[in-house]
C-alpha cells in the first residue's frame, strides 16, 4: 500500500460500501473501510434469523475475512460519528479518526416511527443481527408466556401477534409468523394451540407489497390468507404500547408487535450540511457526490436518486449499483475522465411469503406461488456471500421443508427483559 | 395424561434431567420438566461456540422439540427458585408453582470463583449459551482493538490472553484460541500480526488435564505447546482486574481472561436443608435420593458421588447415567421394588485441544494425537441431539478443516460493553 495514493475512506460494511471496495481492487488507492460491526449483513435473509430458520452466521461473513485478500484495503470495526467536511475527516467514537481524499458514505438505513419513538420498545424493528435475535426471543417466549398463562384474556394476547408495515419485510415476518405457529410448534405445548395465535399484518396504504403490480399484490395477500395471516389494509396504527395496538379506533390486544413500517437515512448524513429528503437521505448529484463537494459520494440507503421521475428503491441491488458506480467514478477521476451519471438499471422485485409461496415481477415476467418461491430462493442463496454459507443455508433450508422445523429456536438471553418490552440485556451466566 | 398418575417434576433440562424424562417415557407418570432456557444444550461442544466454530443452534435443540412426541411430559420455561420439601412444592421466578409426588433436581452446575466473585466481571466462564457469545465477543473484540491501538504495550495487552483452569474446557479453549490466532486471523490484519498474540493456560496444580493419566496430561502439555499455548502449572492466580492477572507475585498483562477453573452447583440445593458439601453438592443416598426424603432425588453435577473411594466426575456420561437411574428408581416404587443402588460405568475421558490433536483414555486405551482427535470427533458428534445438527456440525467442521476458517466469527451485542470487562448488554438497534 503505497502511501502517496489517494485515501479512499467508505463508511459502512453493507451492499454498497462492500461492492464499492471490491470494484476498487485494483486501483492504485488506499482504502479504509469502517463499520460499526465487524460483519456483512445479508440482510435479505435477516427474517429468517429473526423467525429462527437461519442461526447470524449463516448469513453475516466478518468484512476483514472477505477483504483478506485486497491489499489496498483496511478494516476498522468501528462507529463514524461525524464527518468534518472542511478537514476531510471522519471521526469514530473510539477516539480515533481518518483522512481521506475521497468519502463514500454508505452507512444505510435504519428503522424510523415518524415522530413516536416512544413506540420503539413496545415495537422492535429488524435492520441489524441483534434485532433479529431480540425479535426471535420475543416471538418465543409469546408461546412460552401463553402456554404458563391460566387467564384466557392474556393468554390470548401472548398469541397475538401484530406486523405493522406490510411491504417485503412485513409480509415475510408474517407469512413465517403464521408457518411457525401453524406447523413448527405444532404437538409441543400441552396447554395452548399454537395455530390458534392470530398474525395481523396492518397496512396504513390500501394494499401490501405497493412496489409490486396491482396484480401480484392481490395474488400476495391471497397467499398469506391461505397461511392464516389476517392481512389488514388502509388501517394506519395510531398507538402501540405494551399490551397492544390502536388502529381505527381501536384498541386490539397483542403482546408481540412488530415495526416492519419505515426506515430513515442514518443519521450521520446530518453532519454533511447538506440538504437532506423527509427521510434523512442525502439528494445526490447524477454521479452520486453530494452537492458542492465532489470528493463526497453518498451510496445505498443513505442516498436518494431520482430516475426517470421515479425514486431509485432501497433495495440491495440497487446497492450494488450504487456502490459499484462510485468506485468506477473513482477511477475515472483518478484516470482524468469525468464519470458518466448514475443509471439503476431495475432486475425486478422479488418478495417471499412464507412456505413455498412468493411473488416475482421480473423484466415483466410476473409469478406468484410456488415457482415465483423457487425463483425467489435460487436468487437469494445464489447472492449469499461464501460458499460455506451457501451450502448451510441450503442444507437448513432442505430440513426444515422436510419437517416443518426451524433449526434455531434457540433462545439466547435474559427471558424476563426480552418478552417484556423493555431492555434487552443478557444475563451474565 | 391420567390425572390420577403419580406427578415427577424434574428441574433441569441438562443431561440428568432430560435423560430422565425419556427414560420414563412408558411410565405411568405425569412429568414437569422445567428449566430456565427453552433448549437442552450439548454442552461438551460449548467452547466452539465460544470461539466461533459452531453457532448456538449448533448445539442445542429446544426441550419442547425433543419432548413433542412423550404425551407425559409437560415442559414449562422458568427457572425454579425455591423447594418447599414440606409442601413437596417448587416455586418458580414467574410466580407459578408445582407440587410433586417425586422430584429430580437436576439443575446442574455454574462456574465459581472460590470467594472471589469480584473476578468474575474480568474473567468470564462458560457455562450457558450466553456464556458463550459473551466469550466469542470478547476475544474476536480483543483482536480489533489490537488493530486500533497505537501505543505497543496496550496493543501487547490486548493480544494477551489467559486461561485459567487446565481442565478440559481450559485445554479446549486454549488450543482452540491459538489456532485462531496462528491460522485463522492470517492476512485479515494490516497493523498486527494475530500469530504474535499470547495465549497462556494458568493452572494451580502440577498438571493439566489431572483426571487423566499422568502420560496423558504430559501428551497433552506437549501439543498445547506445539500450537502455540504457554502451559504454566503451579501458578496459583492471585489476582484478576481488567487488566490482567497476578500470579507468584507478578502481575502479567492480559485483556481477555477467560475462567475455567471451577465449578459450584446450582443454590438451588441449599432449599433442601441437607447437607451439602464445598462446592454446594447434595450427598446423596446410593439410589440418589436425598437422605430423609426419599421423594427426592437430585442427578448430575448437583449430586455428589463416592464410588471406590472416588467422586463420581461432573461429566455428561455420568450425567446420564444418574438421569437414567433415578428413571429406574422411580419405575421400581410405582411397581413395588427396591431401586438398586446407582453404579458409575466409567467409559472413559477424552479432551480435545486443538487441531487434530487430542487424548482419549478409554478402558485402558490411551491415545494421543491425530488419531484421539477422530475418536473425539465421532464420539461428540455421535452423541449430538438431532440428526439436523450432526449433519450441521459435521458440514461446519470439514468447511473449518479445509479453509482453516471458522464460521461464526460474528459480532453480536454492543462492541463497547462487550470489551470492557462490564455488563453484557446488546444494543437495540
Amino acid at each position: 500500500m503505497a502511501t502517496a495514493s489517494p485515501r479512499i475512506v467508505i463508511v459502512g460494511g453493507g451492499f454498497a460500501g462492500l461492492w464499492a471496495a471490491r470494484a476498487l481492487r485494483s486501483a492504485p488507492v488506499s482504502i479504509l473501510l469502517i463499520d460499526r460491526a465487524n460483519h456483512h449483513l445479508f440482510q435479505p435473509l435477516l427474517y429468517q434469523v429473526a423467525t429462527a430458520g437461519l442461526s447470524s452466521p449463516d448469513i453475516a461473513a466478518p468484512l476483514r475475512h472477505i477483504l483478506r485478500k485486497q491489499g489496498n484495503v483496511e478494516v476498522r470495526m468501528a462507529r463514524v460519528e461525524r464527518v468534518d467536511v472542511a478537514a476531510r475527516r471522519v471521526h469514530c467514537d473510539d477516539g480515533g479518526s481518518a483522512e481521506y481524499d475521497t468519502l463514500l458514505l454508505a452507512s444505510g438505513a435504519t428503522h424510523a416511527y415518524f415522530g413516536h419513538d416512544d413506540w420503539a420498545p413496545f415495537a422492535p424493528g429488524l435492520k441489524t443481527l441483534d434485532d433479529a435475535l431480540l425479535l426471535r426471543r420475543r416471538l418465543l417466549l409469546a408461546f412460552e408466556r401463553a402456554e404458563a398463562e391460566i387467564d384466557p384474556t392474556k393468554r390470548a394476547a401472548w398469541l397475538s401477534f401484530a406486523i405493522v408495515g406490510g411491504g417485503p419485510t412485513g409480509v415475510e415476518l408474517a407469512g413465517t409468523l403464521a408457518e411457525i405457529a401453524r406447523h413448527t410448534l405444532k404437538r409441543e405445548f400441552r396447554h395452548i394451540d399454537p395455530a390458534a395465535a392470530r398474525v395481523r399484518l396492518i397496512e396504513a396504504g390500501p394494499r401490501i407489497l405497493s412496489s409490486f403490480p396491482e396484480s401480484l399484490s392481490a395474488k400476495a395477500r391471497a397467499q398469506l390468507e391461505r397461511l392464516g395471516v389476517e392481512v389488514m389494509t388502509g388501517m394506519p396504527v395510531e398507538a402501540i404500547d405494551a399490551q397492544g395496538y390502536r388502529s381505527g379506533g381501536v384498541f386490539v390486544p397483542a403482546r408481540t408487535v412488530i415495526w416492519a413500517a419505515g426506515v430513515a437515512a442514518s443519521t450521520l448524513a446530518r453532519s454533511l450540511d447538506v440538504e437532506l429528503d423527509r427521510a434523512g437521505r442525502v439528494r445526490v448529484l447524477p454521479d452520486l457526490s453530494v452537492p458542492g463537494h465532489p470528493e463526497i459520494f453518498v451510496a445505498g440507503d443513505l442516498a436518494t436518486v431520482v430516475q426517470d421521475g421515479k425514486p431509485v428503491p432501497g433495495v440491495a441491488p440497487a446497492a450494488k449499483q450504487m456502490g459499484k458506480h462510485v468506485a468506477r467514478a473513482i477511477r475515472d477521476r483518478l484516470a482524468g475522465r469525468t464519470p458518466p451519471p448514475f443509471r439503476y438499471r431495475d432486475d425486478g422485485n422479488l418478495a417471499t411469503i412464507g412456505r413455498m409461496a412468493a411473488v416475482v415481477d421480473v423484466y415483466g415476467l410476473k409469478l406468484s406461488g410456488v415457482l415465483a418461491w423457487w425463483f425467489w430462493l435460487a436468487a437469494h442463496v445464489f447472492f449469499l456471500i461464501g460458499f460455506r454459507n451457501r451450502l448451510v443455508v441450503l442444507l437448513n433450508w432442505a430440513v426444515a421443508y422436510w419437517s416443518y422445523q426451524r433449526a434455531a429456536r434457540i433462545i439466547i438471553g435474559h427471558p424476563q427483559l426480552g418478552a417484556s418490552g423493555g431492555e434487552d440485556e443478557p444475563e451474565a451466566g
